[in-house]
């Protein structure tokens, strides 16, 4: 499926106009190659589940069909297992951010709440306002319901508030349906957003009537610095996505929303309409694995290898890139940001690169209008840290004759 | 959150248009009301998991997370587990489809597969063809793309194709996207489709080029009367819908989509949009679970006690109601079609019969226009048999005044 076959389609013609805008995800389509043996993936933001105790999840599975068997195979709430719920007040309690049960619908992974809030909020042609660049999964939700995405360019202290205000400024008063941020170790740049544009931003949300979802997978996930309080901590009209993905394992596809009330109402009939509800046997094995303190240690254990992997690949991309190539330098999270030459294209590239057994994915990928192209995602996250090494050697091997080339021209004294 | 509350909504006004045709489902709205111990349930699709061995959930999600480590807690692919759709194609196979694994993608529980089929092909004031009454899940998830929904009467044996002909004459050649239709055991209605207008159902897809979306959740719960083939595998162009959650369990939340690779690599796109991959965790719980013949043994004792379920509602039915009352007789499935005289509203009536401890679903949730106000659904599925009487007894009691004073109206010649 995930390679194009030319199958002749009966059916052209039919098709909602939407699908015209719904891209495949570069990251799905890489799906194959990133998991094969001999291609070192930086490719998707998957998270070590090696490191989660397989033991703990079977004991979690055990005792949610055996304590709960009335409930755990059953239908659910559309709303999610209180317990659950509970669980996430209290993560999110430690962020800093104070919200009760009520306040939050459990959703199959952070994903799941993308696609709900642009069914609730988006009519065609509606403007959203996105990092630039962004996560490619939200570009993908918001697109299928056809809105006009702006982008806000970042640096090393997140989104530039200064041109979001300028943006929302030009727009007007609820010009846009909803600023979409991630504040830390953002996907795809790895910035994080600093504690004075945050209050700056909140700000900037109130007063121009446009709401702001925070999505916050990789808050935990800190390396180095001090934590910083979610937007959601600082104003609690703040719709709040939350993942289990990064801190217990994505094959469970939990994930959850936070929202004032009258939001969440609405998240909840698209929720219904969508699913009906979320998997109760996932969330009470989830609800049970939470319950101890094992999975404190655990998540320990991951950011401390995540840690390491990035030093390893901030080594490895200073010692084996030009100059030429600027990188971010993330304090947690999942990505580094590559900056290529302005002449080099890394989407043709890429076969190149799997072919030399590295993957990566195309900086265009997280744009929602072709920008991009010099520039890639890296994950440091999957693999081990002799592999990163590498996998950045053969990636510079990639890059290596063009980048010849760009010195070649600039010591020739000429413009590219 | 089920129960309306009154709160001021600052972001009235900023809605999607989609959500003002959004409405609550009335069996989620129960929920609360249907899980009441005090309160015996006619009103969800809840099948009886009491049944479904715990232990053997348990061994396989041991046997999950112990041989599959590095996939089942992991992301997955968005087609969902090979092994899964293998199994999926078999179970079509023993109902006459022949599909490959490649035709079919992985869905949480046939409604998102819904929820797929409508974001994929509906534009606002589309045409989808329903039976009327439909499921109204199906209403649900169809209406947040704000299609015109148009409802094709049933009698005994299905859906009336002579008058969905006359509707597909009216609207012509692509006159609307889809057909929807649950050929067994219709969720609400409770009929099956004859054979003959199968092969007439599909002939008027094909004159009209109007695609075929089947939904299947109960065609393995036969209680009596000969299989009848799939309209899939009268023509492999339908759209087929299938679910583990009568078979297996709903907990899990796994079904699956089987369509023509065209539509298909649609609805893909769709799913990566929606929450990327489904849950790994359960397809591998439930490849374990299916790889045995236990299930097998499981699902006759489901069958065996629906069955079981249905004599009883039908024989409490036949002495406590009155004989103006009509209702269906289904060969299989989970559900009853009531249908009071025509001056009764069983929405209002709702109410008290939650008091009186008994629960149903109104028929107009079944319509997309407010029709099938003297109706309801009874599920036979969930309550013991001993409850059905008791339940059956109790809804008497709610109509028996109503039903004095029609016959009271009809003794004294009078015109309801």
């Amino acid at each position: 499926m995930g390679t194009a076959r030319v199958v002749f389609d009966r059916w052209d013609g039919t098709y909602a106009e939407r699908m015209a805008s719904v891209r495949s995800s570069a990251v799905r389509d890489l799906f194959g190659a990133a998991t094969r043996p001999d291609v070192i993936s930086f490719a998707g933001g998957m998270p070590d589940v090696s490191k989660v105790p397989g033991d703990a999840v079977a004991r979690a599975a055990r005792e949610a069909v055996r304590d709960h068997a009335a409930t755990a195979l059953q239908y659910g709430s559309s709303e999610g297992r209180p317990g659950l719920r509970r669980i996430f007040v209290e993560l999110m309690a430690e962020s800093g951010i104070r919200s009760k049960p009520d306040d939050v619908i459990v959703t199959a992974g952070a994903q799941q709440a993308l696609d709900l809030v642009a069914k609730v909020f988006l009519d065609p042609g509606d403007v959203v306002i996105t990092e630039g660049p962004t996560y490619l999964g939200a570009l993908q939700a918001f697109s299928a319901y056809q809105p006009r995405i702006v982008c806000v360019p970042m640096d090393a202290a997140g989104m530039r508030v200064d041109a979001l205000e300028e943006e929302l400024e030009r727009l007007g008063p609820r010009g846009a349906k909803f600023i979409y941020t991630i504040p830390n170790f953002q996907n795809p740049a790895g910035v994080t957003l600093s504690p004075e544009r945050r209050r700056r931003l909140v700000e900037l949300s109130r007063r121009y009537e446009v709401p702001v979802v925070e999505d916050d997978p990789y808050g935990r996930l800190r390396f180095e610095g001090g934590h910083c309080k979610p937007l959601k901590a600082l104003d609690e009209d703040v719709i709040y996505l939350g993942t289990l993905s990064k801190i217990f394992a994505p094959g469970l596809r939990l994930g959850w929303v936070c929202a004032p009330r009258p939001i969440l109402q609405k998240l909840l009939l698209a929720k219904q309409a969508a699913d009906l509800c979320g998997s109760e046997f996932s969330q009470a094995v989830a609800e049970r694995y939470f319950a101890g303190s094992r999975w404190r240690r655990v998540l320990a254990s991951l950011t401390e290898a995540y840690a390491q992997r990035r030093d390893t690949m901030l080594s490895a991309l200073a010692e084996h890139l030009p100059p030429e190539v600027a990188y971010t330098r993330p304090q947690g999270g999942f990505f580094v940001w590559v900056e290529l030459p302005s002449f080099i294209d890394t989407k043709p590239l890429l076969a190149e690169a799997v072919e030399r057994g590295v993957a990566y994915v195309p900086g265009d990928a997280f744009y929602p209008d072709g920008r991009g192209r010099n520039c890639m995602r890296l994950a440091f996250c999957y693999a081990e840290p002799e592999d990163i090494r590498e996998g950045v050697r053969r990636l510079a091997e990639v890059f290596e004759d063009r980048l010849e080339l760009y010195r070649a021209f600039q010591e020739a004294g000429c413009q590219v």
